[in-house]
């Protein structure tokens, strides 16, 4: 029996899939300012560990802009807030490089252990806003592979090649393999 | 007595201009990823008090920008390691309103109760980069009723109109008037 704590209906229909035996919890906890997205959820699971019985799950995300030296990075949900992906356009103006890297972790505590598990999605910033699927930075972020942006895909053809999608089946896959679900 | 927990000498050697009986504690605290400074030095200071004996004294400081909804705000140290004044003045390009306010929260742990004391600065974020005191965003801010940045004025002058010079101003009067120094 797993809890996910998270507000967001969307990510917990999604985890449910691969973790039937889940339970939203929608509740604040605070995430510290750090150069990592693993240090951030370490965090946040220790503290939620004071707090919550049981086995639960968190996740973060973050866009990695290399030639601006990793910004917006562990702060991206409040770059897209503040600045936008306009903002992120504006930054990239003439710069050659436009490599990116989508990352999330997701983290697990079971048993009174952490464990986390890393999904990365290699790609570039387009340039400019393409699509309507997806949120956050997906009209700007062209995977690998492919020359559409995240939001000119379908939900399924997102989370095959996505950073949450691979973060997602790691877990699945731990979890069936220890005998958890 | 007082500790000060900072890795800054600098700010060590400032508060101590006006709280006399001072120690220096270079330690790692916590930030939080949070909407207001407010909030992030009160979660510091929780934290903080479950480990450390006795009062003592932090503090945080942001630039907020007007026409980029208030970035980089909590998260300004970040944002100037990764896209720093260069980044600040591109994202301003062709862009009128150029309002920005510089912001200090002191948090005072005192017998067991949380103070906070603010120090604002109004000015506006200067076209390019001038002068070389100071740090950070120093070079790109113009306070109000001047017309050289931070970086162009000597420790003095810029501590008598500074967002930061004024908090530690209140945080003086506090203490005296309540017979702490």
């Amino acid at each position: 029996m797993f809890k996910i704590i998270t507000h967001n209906k969307h990510k917990f229909e999604e985890m449910q899939k691969v973790v039937p035996d889940l339970e939203m919890l929608s509740m604040e906890y605070p995430e510290i300012q750090a150069n990592s997205l693993e240090e951030v959820v370490d965090f946040s699971l220790d503290y939620l560990a004071e707090r919550i019985e049981g086995n639960f799950i968190i996740d973060d995300s973050g866009l990695f802009i290399h030639s601006l030296n990793n910004f917006p990075g562990v702060y991206s949900a409040y770059v897209f807030d503040t600045i936008g992906n306009m903002g992120i356009l504006k930054l990239m103006e003439g710069i050659e490089d436009r490599r990116a890297i989508f990352k999330t972790v997701i983290g697990v505590r079971l048993e009174g252990q952490n464990f986390k598990f890393v999904g990365l999605c290699h790609g570039h910033i387009a340039k400019e806003p393409r699509g309507t699927n997806g949120f956050g930075y997906d009209p700007i972020f062209v995977p690998e592979g492919d020359d559409r942006t995240f939001a000119e895909m379908s939900t399924e053809e997102k989370n095959k090649v996505s950073h949450r999608g691979k973060a997602i089946r790691k877990v699945s896959s731990f979890l069936h393999r220890f005998g958890f679900i």
